[in-house]
């Protein structure tokens, strides 16, 4: 295989240490509900009774897509582009969120249909200027697909370098819950038609011309399921490395937070690739972009937010970002039925 | 009536601009879901188009519960006042997630059956050293039922007057979803067996128990709904004073946090006082106890996190606060598409 990382399933080392923990807290057993789900997947990811997250990360990656000339989108292409100078000016949903939280906030041109002028936030890594249009050609070369894999893990290794523990990808690409319903359909074969939702805002008629260009692109290929293949055929620029972006943070057990439809169709490729890139997952919220829940599903992801959010750039991991710290906080800082001198349940 | 509040709809007057203002900001329509309606929600409370929230307050009340003599709950009695000293002393999962956020926090001893000892974060209102068994008497006199709501109601003015436009309140107080199930039985007619559930713990045979005493608790009233009686006759004086603090915050045009299944069964007995107290009150989170769905369908409730917690102490409103602040803060910060020349939907 010619992308290589070592990702074993988390350890079990401290799970009964982390459990007996967290049921020793003064609420009855069970009683902060997910949060103590996400407690011990936090103590095991980073391998200890006392996590803290460190300088926590949000990577977005941007993109163009050739199939946005077959009309798939309800915003024009330019708006890549230029919601990349408004992630760049803070006038973004995810610059406000992430600036509430302290999250460091990285925007990654990663085939940007533009040319960008350099920016102190932004990160040139530029494969082409938006993939091909996929109906009728490959979105992209098998070298490009591997370049973007590989630059997304390059990323996450220098936030890793830097301090990071816990990181989260975004994305900005109009068009691209066209390539995430078809990686979806390809490598989880629900049908299409489940996987197609209404992106930015389509209208039941435009809805189905998108459902009818993504089923003609398909033809040509039958059944592919060859997880790169697929990413090669169907993806986008950002999508790819935000594929090498989980697989790097789960070799590096990181923690990593997962946005809307199209961040988990990304993981979904990797999760094909290494299955265990999931235990390193934290799904931040279910969207309302149709074919979302299912992907979940098949993902075995349980939602932290269910707010009918769709608007992608990583906007829901920095919503959701606030219950990972709750969870951090409850299992350092609360006290035990012992040290508190409170009673446990009756007995007889 | 004798208890008198001023609580007309939410004013409408600002309700097209502010939705304009959320609709012109850069992401498709409707994109930030859940937190869209609550950014409209808190503009039109606070009657203004930029808002902020200003020391936001969390009222701990805690009060014991006679009914407790007969085996309805999993924890003895005591822990009610245990479980105030663990507050007072920081180590509660309330006093973490208020931190956290940046919450004012304060206990109040509405009635708990222990004399405790003076703290400055304790407030003592102490209406009785717990209610009468509810199961052969009424819990609470009237005279005591009118003093509890009137002094939740002057501890909400004190925030009011300290510059808090933005309260929650939490509870606790062993045995009181017992009250909560009763409340919810008599004013919503929902069958008893659906409003009774496991509290902090109950197993199969013990819910049964309780629902058997609280079936045989009812019996003597037939059938009662006055909102003052069954508040008197199955209430808990923690209960009651949420009641009033409840209405004296929607008086006042704050914004209420409701909490779970106790919280929301407080703000259902103010809400058959004054209908549209529901106007400024935001819906934390639904819990993982039986009959907290139903009543927050009830009371057409849409909550912010469905976490399965089900601890009180107002702990799903510090964690869904910072939601709160988001919708505020997209609202006042997120760019225009104007502001920052991003090209709208496709026409045409």
């Amino acid at each position: 295989m010619p992308v290589t990382f070592t990702i074993p399933p988390l350890s079990t080392a401290l799970s009964l240490a982390l459990q007996a923990k967290i049921d020793q807290k003064t609420k009855p057993l069970g009683a902060l509900g997910q949060l103590e789900a996400l407690a011990l997947q936090i103590g095991r990811c980073h391998n200890t009774l006392t996590p803290h997250l460190h300088k926590p990360c949000i990577l977005v990656f941007a993109g163009d897509h050739g199939i946005v000339e077959s009309g798939v989108s309800a915003y024009p292409q330019v708006v890549t582009a230029q919601m990349v100078g408004n992630f760049l000016a803070g006038g973004a949903a995810i610059n406000v969120f992430a600036k509430q939280h302290g999250l460091d906030l990285w925007i990654i041109d990663a085939g940007v249909n533009a040319d960008l002028a350099p920016h102190e936030q932004l990160i040139s890594a530029k494969i082409a200027k938006g993939t091909q249009n996929f109906l009728g050609q490959p979105a992209m070369t098998m070298a490009q697909c591997l370049s973007a894999i590989n630059f997304g893990a390059d990323l996450v290794l220098q936030r890793y370098n830097a301090g990071c523990n816990c990181i989260g990808f975004g994305e900005m690409g109009i068009g691209n819950t066209s390539s995430a319903a078809m990686l979806m359909h390809c490598l989880t074969n629900i049908a299409l038609s489940q996987c197609v939702g209404r992106g930015t805002g389509l209208d039941d008629v435009q809805l189905q011309h998108k459902l009818a260009v993504l089923e003609q692109a398909l033809e040509p290929y039958g059944t592919i399921t060859e997880p790169l293949a697929v990413l090669s055929t169907f993806g986008g620029f950002e999508i790819a490395m935000m594929v090498g972006a989980y697989l790097k943070a789960a070799e590096l057990n990181m923690l990593c937070m997962v946005d809307g439809f199209i961040a988990s169709a990304a993981l979904l490729v990797a999760s094909k690739l290494y299955p265990h890139v999931i235990d390193h997952c934290v799904f931040s919220h279910v969207s309302n972009e149709q074919g979302h829940q299912a992907l979940l599903g098949y993902l075995n992801g349980k939602a932290l937010l269910n707010l009918d959010l769709r608007l992608g750039e990583g906007s829901g991991i920095a919503l959701a970002y606030p219950l990972l710290q709750s969870a951090v906080a409850f299992l350092n800082d609360m006290a035990t039925f012992e040290e508190a001198q409170v009673a446990g349940k009756n007995t007889g």
